[in-house]
């Protein structure tokens, strides 16, 4: 079941740069494994932005809560999530 | 080059039958032979909405706006364009 | 699986009174044929407006779209959906 | 007598944890309070957000504000009110 | 119990003056015997615009709908109902 | 001459306990003056903020200002002023 | 006392001709009394759009409003009022 | 002096095909005799809209607005006015 | 050349007195110099709101931003510049 | 291919004076080398706002992110990105 995800990230420029650093790893790793798991099939970047749109393929809606939340970028992200439908001109329908 | 786009469909709800099905036809015909041409890579319908978020994949901004504004229903959407970028945690970027 | 919808209803005011009572009747025997069958567990009108809050209890987006597409006021409103997860303070979560 | 609220939670990342931890706590405890005396029927978690719908049953608007602004997360909230009628199609209605 | 009202009146400038003429005319009568009544203490004109700043009061959320859906306007009415409670500071409190 | 005012209190969840309580002593006092006064004819909580509606009775637009802005709380307000006429349909008007 | 208003101008694009002429020259006529009489001591044109920001001085909102809805064109407009007071770094203040 | 300008356009669906082809015959040849004057030295298709992004080089306020307001399609199009100065990392500047 | 000029000022609450006061009467001097020299023909304050509308008459778009840049409280400030024209309806246009 | 940019500078008034300076001196370098490549052929100050409106001349949206990420100003920017095209009626279209 597909949901469309923007996620739009605010870290404060004064962060401490070990902490920054420390968390865009720990996200990135996180992220590849979702992928790696067929959970998130698409993640692209925002032109200018620190921000991304995606799409998750997960079972239900407590899975999709439980792995946004778990992001380690989660506290200063605004997430807004989109469910999914199969659109009837898609060939892959 | 991808793009993310959203579309949002507008027919007045007294719009004559015919011609509402004649629209809808041209617009999947033209959208199906945009994806077999690999232009038009993704389309997922916004659920509770006639609205869809599509992808695509062109070679320029010119050529993104000849398809968008040859879209039969063009006159009755909002558009909303957003250029993409390779995520730094995309497996495949 | 829970989803959060907001739907509100634009009827033009000069519509054909046969029309709208006819939209009407078969909205309502819509609406109580999915409240018997469980799939829209909770309707409440929003006080002083032509609107509702609802929840829906469906198996996958897909029904849920088909479900709302086919209201027979669905091209008068304008419907926005929010995917809904269990709340770690609900005693019956 | 029904009303919907929406509740959007905004910690500051650097909370002080125990802090923190402390106010989630009675947070949960004086919500599940309020659930088994039948004041707060409903509480959904929003996907993706620090955020929840819920459903309270109070007597008085003066009751549904004592109880929102005892909140212990309240001075971390934006809350919205939305007064709720019985819908006509509602078969419990 | 108190609620606040905002009603913004939308008339097509081309409606036919006597159907206008009739509708104004209802309102007003609705409207006074509602304040006779002691159910619509205040409402005020906001300077310019086709709109009023109301309070209501009333025993439940049902009686308020059921008001505000009477009104001989309220097809061409966006209204905004927001519930109030007594303020700490108000001496009538 | 009445005008509608909405004000948004924005304190600080860290601010220092006695310095809160002493502005929101003052804030009380001021209010109740002008109560008496005749100035400040009413004053509403909204439910689930920390937020009022209120009305004032003053003579010029200038002195609202030198009321509003004098408010102890006014360097943490949002405030918006709406001028009132009478409403044809008033009884009183 | 003075107010800010802004005024915004919608006609229909296929409005009859002569009857937007009219209402247009009586527009203008009613604006150039009340400049002759010091009501409306300045009007400005946006520029760009079919709206201006004028300057009303009045003795009350009630004379405000009367001027206002008394415009030929009021109900092609949208009109916000905001009240000022003396600036106090205007040397004329 | 130059001036940023976005021209967004709103033509009816149903507008007569001969009366649009007109009007966009008569814009295109307004808009290029301004380009011959050097007054209109830029005008960019937004991207998947009806609208553009435009930078006009005028004496005066009232200059421009006397250009735009004489645009063929002025009563169908949303304009934003706004002016620019000399940036500091402009190499022309 | 007449502009419109918005400005909403947003000075922390717990900034110093000392600096608070000195940026306050540097603007005052700095604002009434300029109306001496006919550039800031009209400031008003804006009746609830540390904010004020102004009217300013400058020669070029360059000088405006020169002026408003070098205002004492600009990096406190939101400013909105709205270019005025002649109102066909002006007695004095 | 070209892009509109619109960035706006949030830059915290309490900033450290050479940390501004040394950022403001290796943004406008940045801008000057970008606009000697040909990459960045406008830059116009917005009037009253520390804020630009831009175009970009790039060959692909990842050359764009790339630059824009790049900016020394980066983190104190809301940026936001528009694709353009050419325009029917552009003379060098």
């Amino acid at each position: 079941m597909l949901f469309h995800v923007h996620m739009d990230v605010n870290l404060p420029p004064d962060l401490d740069p070990a902490q920054r650093d420390d968390m865009v790893t720990r996200e990135k790793a996180y992220c590849q494994e979702l992928q790696r798991a067929g959970k998130w099939p698409h993640i692209w970047r925002i032109v200018g932005e620190y921000a991304n749109y995606s799409v998750f393929d997960v079972d239900t809606n407590d899975e999709l809560h439980q792995i946004l939340s778990g992001l380690p970028l989660f506290p200063y992200m605004d997430i807004t999530v989109t469910p999914l439908a199969v659109h009837p001109s898609d060939l892959r329908g």
